[in-house]
């Protein structure tokens, strides 16, 4: 399941601005991918060394630094001391545990944000910490681990496919943000074809665990909620700020991009408010299903208890009866219990119980 | 019912503004019809060629194209090239999962709303997804199929009532506008007679399939919310930038437009509010049931539990009970059934559960 | 009971503007009642011609046209056309279903609410849709039926009582205002009257029909909540915008009307929450009352049905039971009977069953 | 307990600015206070006549006019009269049905709100119309009732304690509001007392009358934040405001003013929550006990129910029951009812329901 | 439990501004912490006197005060006096009951908040009232009691550990308000540990204890909530208001303090919205747990009371019973109860109770 915010503990009266590695996902080593690209001719290296990094920064054409590993605390910390970086910046690139923001800085923008990836293994939503640094002609990217969710980008881009190679560093900032972003559309199907399987459930055959996954799917989209809210907030204000680093060309995919976000918001409203929708259909259920099972108690109590008695009263043993010696006591008894029988359920029909 | 947004899946990873048909209902060719009109005459003509659309933006009077099909990608990609639409442009009128909203490009305004339509025979809320650019003397609407929707104001225009052949094409679109929203009030209407019935339903004889429908009635108005919601915006920001697109005299319309969006969303409020009252109705009806049936049960079962011990007690075939031979020790334990009987009918009376 | 916006079907696809009779109450004929006074003397004449009412415009002191009947659509057109109003205008006027609303037009505001009327014959609340449009020198009001929602203003203006006489039109547009919105603190008496009998009856003796009762209140403060929502807006709107037609001295009266809107809403969220308040309190109750009902019958039964249990053991029939032969069998199982009982007792007043 | 908005039927119709007596408390007769101060020295004078309190106006030093009785409308009227009050504002000071608010007029400021006070006697909280109007170098308070709510203050002038003599009028208002709205705090506490016994009744020993208590601490909870918040725009307004009749030292008197606001609201919500969390608290008690109560009487009734009837069934006399013969029969009998009653317990224990 | 605000009753009537201790903890006496530094050295004197503390407001480099004892009221007017502090600060500062603030005086800013502690003796979240003042060169802090809070900043100065010693007397303020707040986060860690141990047991054992300890939790969360909203205004007007009193470089500091507050109102909030939904669950459970009893207390009565019934009738003494004398009659009558009971169990089977 997908959790909040995890421990602070360790932050806790340390210096602010200190890069410190709180949550998230540990790799073993530092990973980069450079890519140097312009509409003539993209160069490609795995693993380039922190200097030929630094040099992307004067390069013509845009370069695209995709670090993964926020728990490579020096290696994050030096590139951060060679591009310029703010420390509080380095500190937020290594804590997991970051609201989505962005702020302006002098001569580069820093966009971090929440992925969303839903792993078909372990049948969960995962979600990693993605930063993003949007500098004149470059953009990095650092991230938790090793995922293939940019790599639908990386094949437009050594493909050719599109625009993405006529267009400028800003583009490609704007193209990441997107490709994040629908990823999100994914998680959010995953989660309704979840609350369709609990809803049939809860319709056909409701028990003690229906109402357990009701509650997992509110919480999920609870977290969810919290997620997404400060990213509208987020694209919405760099959009509204776009003409420091964004070009106009760009600017009608960036509201296109806030549209999204209000989409995912929708949609989130929508589950959150069917998740409470289907807890009280489970309890009106329920509590209808308690009548019912009731009513049939009731009737049978009713209808046979009376009758008990009489029996009872024709077999206890007083010597002097006389009833018991009549020659049609028995016969009489009977027709006496049918026809209270038959009265309680016609009266109970009328009740419309049966 | 209703559903929301449907399938992202296969737009993820593809180029910004690359037209992919999304959702919605297929059609097995694009329809099109083109309406010249002004005050004096008026041309119509059945799917005209795509040059003869072209060239309808330097014609006098107002033009009308009405496109049916927006899975028909090429047509309508290769509609927005001569138009000089934005890709974006193309790619959202394509995509019938959107939400309303108004863009305002170089030469053109893009609108986009869901147009709500009940369906008789199926006895059905059904959606469609419409585009509508407005140009300087042109509208160009573009819709999912082909259906009644906007053949009233085809109508209007054929038989030259009222003031439309008169007037822009600003006001055309106002008048598409308000058509649509228009029958959005016949589907609330539609709601409104099957929230009274199952209304009734609910005081008469409420059945578990009365929850069900209550729940059913919930999840469309929490989708037709959040289908008027983002159109209130839309109306409200069209009203906003008027000056641009809209000429002063259709002002008062497009104000007259915003008070019925306004209504609208009182109605769904009221119904939202109404459906979970009737829930709560519901739940505080089947709890007071609850209630009278274990009254009746335990009534029963206090009153002759009792006697049936006593009985049962007499029953006994112990050799020493010299009450059984007492000459009147029949007589005196019916006496006694009876007055206790009797006292605890007494003391359920005093207790109001008779 | 109150009901919300009603049937629209008849206008959709009509020409905006056009203007068709929608809802309300339907007269035979238009009465219109012509008052022109100045602080010298007042002339009343009923049923001008329409030439008389055009004439009013420009008459020195001030007019009103109190005209009754919205379904006479033709005479409202009329008057429509002699006086200026937009075609919006006179299609809101003789439309029944209209929220609230202020519209500044060129030489005259347009001013629609509803007015509230407790009705002691038929003990209900009835609602009516009164139009006002305020020129330089005149007022003209336009409602549904003859009824005597406007009678105090009519003494006031003929005894010449206070200072009315001597002011201008805008003090009667907003005289007539006062008057309709005093009229809401009545209907909300009368529903605090309701509430307070329904509360009485909720404590003293619930029944199933107090639930009922307890949802038509919320359903009735549902529809008066979103018909004095709107009206603020108006009221405040009309504040704001006073310069234009009214003059400095009425401007501390409409902060006076604006105050009283505010203590109307106020009044009616008070009731809001009390109904919901009176929900939880039957609901609560409701469930108190089955657990002690659930209590007896739990003592009866687990007090007796042992016992019951060692009464049918020795009324078995077997050949070979020595107790049944012993001297004090009889007794014996009497005390444990008794003792049993007792402990039951004791063991359910422990747990403060008793 | 807290009674909200009264009877407003007497003033429908009348004139606006028509001074009524409406709501309150009726007192025999108009007693004013007037107290003229500065640094230097104090004249106090007990019913002075009108002549000397208009006299007030142009005296040197502060003047404080205490006026109690708002039913005294003739005195409250010429009093209006004399000083050049509004009509309106002497309307709003005669009736104690007002929210509380601020007016600005040329030469005065006029401040309403409700003043609360616990009483001892009666232990209930009693609610105050006090009406304070600031001139250049006067204060007029006029109130309901002739109570011990502004003693304190009246002390701190007498006495020359603190910074009161040596400051304005506008530091006596306020002193005045600062007074009050400590008294709101004092209510709280009695408020507070009152949900902690009630929620200490909850957790031991809850009650069909615990759960009225708490409907009314949540009605008496609801109608004192329909009196504090519209205090809070009010002070506000006067913080904004302070310009025109409050010199700059005051300025973060009326800030500090503000805050006191801001808590009592904080104090209200965190009480409201309290009472609805208290709500669901007994509700979940009072389901979790039906549960207990159900458990004992399901396992009473079904350990001893088969064995009732295995006891019956060998009661029954039929001429031909071979097992009542048998040697063992009833040994075998009683061993087979042990051990289903044994297998019944172990059933309910592993269920946890013992 | 952490408890909200506390009595007010002695300071209703007081002067404004008269310094009364309100709340919170006794110290025996005041204990003052002086520390001068800059890059160069530190020189720390424990309980200076209060000359020298005056003095510290004109020597070079930053001056930190730590005052602690509120309850100390003499010392802390008198510093007041000599620092310059309006009344109202000093009535502020020895008031524990105070909601998070921030108001500018001439010279110096004025900050208080709520410090959370969670002490692992008691463990229990405990709470302090921390003033800060901002001069110049030298900040002031004013707490409660002698605790370990803010320790690790005292040990970064002394240790010159990070920038601290560098930077001016606006980033000690901002290291102290940062070290504040990032003890919240430990504070909610704890809350967070607390209720996953609530929703184990509630998923595994829920008890009468279950419901209560909920309620507990959601009573701390409404506080919390309600002590930090207003500190996310504090520091949001800290932000804007930045100029006057913070330089440049430490603004993104201040951005970044805003963010951890924003984190915290989210956690509250998930907080809150996880233990209304556990209540949910647990009447969801309770619910479906009785209905679960219902269904075998049913099964079990609805089969076994008709066959003691047909025991009970062939149990009667009648003289006359022809079947009891039948050959087969025994055999008969057992495979009648036998098949009916095979009945009972089939019907409910089919209804699914089984």
């Amino acid at each position: 399941m997908l959790k909040h915010y995890k421990k602070h503990r360790a932050k806790v009266g340390r210096e602010p601005g200190c890069a410190i590695h709180v949550g998230g996902h540990e790799t073993a080593e530092c990973k980069i991918r450079m890519l140097d690209y312009d509409a003539a001719g993209l160069r490609e290296k795995e693993n380039p060394t922190l200097d030929e990094c630094e040099r992307c920064q004067e390069q013509p054409g845009v370069s695209w630094l995709d670090v993964v590993g926020i728990n490579q605390v020096d290696t994050i910390t030096e590139l951060g001391r060679r591009f310029g970086w703010h420390p509080l910046v380095v500190e937020d690139i290594v804590n997991a545990e970051q609201r989505a923001k962005m702020e302006e800085y002098d001569g580069y923008l820093y966009i971090t944000l929440k992925a969303l990836l839903f792993s078909n293994e372990t049948n969960n939503i995962q979600r990693e910490q993605i930063s993003l640094i949007l500098g004149a002609s470059y953009v990095i990217t650092i991230r938790e681990k090793e995922d293939p969710i940019l790599a639908p980008l990386l094949t437009r881009i050594r493909q050719d496919k599109g625009r993405i190679r006529k267009m400028g560093a800003d583009y490609l900032a704007y193209a990441i943000l997107d490709l994040l972003i629908d990823n999100y559309f994914l998680v959010l199907e995953r989660i309704n074809d979840r609350m369709e399987s609990v809803e049939e459930e809860l319709i056909a055959n409701p028990a003690a665990s229906t109402v357990r996954k009701i509650h997992h799917l509110k919480r999920e989209l609870l977290i969810l909620r919290k997620i997404v809210w400060p990213l509208r907030e987020t694209i919405g204000l760099i959009y509204k700020e776009k003409e420091a680093f964004f070009q106009k060309e760009v600017s009608p995919f960036l509201r296109d991009l806030e549209d999204h976000v209000m989409q995912i918001i929708d949609m989130i409203e929508i589950y959150r408010e069917s998740t409470s929708s289907m807890l009280d259909l489970y309890l009106s259920q329920t509590s209808y299903h308690l009548n019912e099972i009731m009513k049939v108690l009731t009737m049978f109590a009713s209808i046979f208890i009376p009758l008990t008695f009489l029996a009872g009263v024709y077999g206890m043993n007083f010597a002097f009866m006389p009833e018991l010696h009549w020659r049609f006591g028995y016969p009489l008894i009977l027709s006496v219990m049918i026809s209270s029988a038959i009265g309680m359920f016609l009266y109970f029909r009328r009740k419309k119980w049966i």
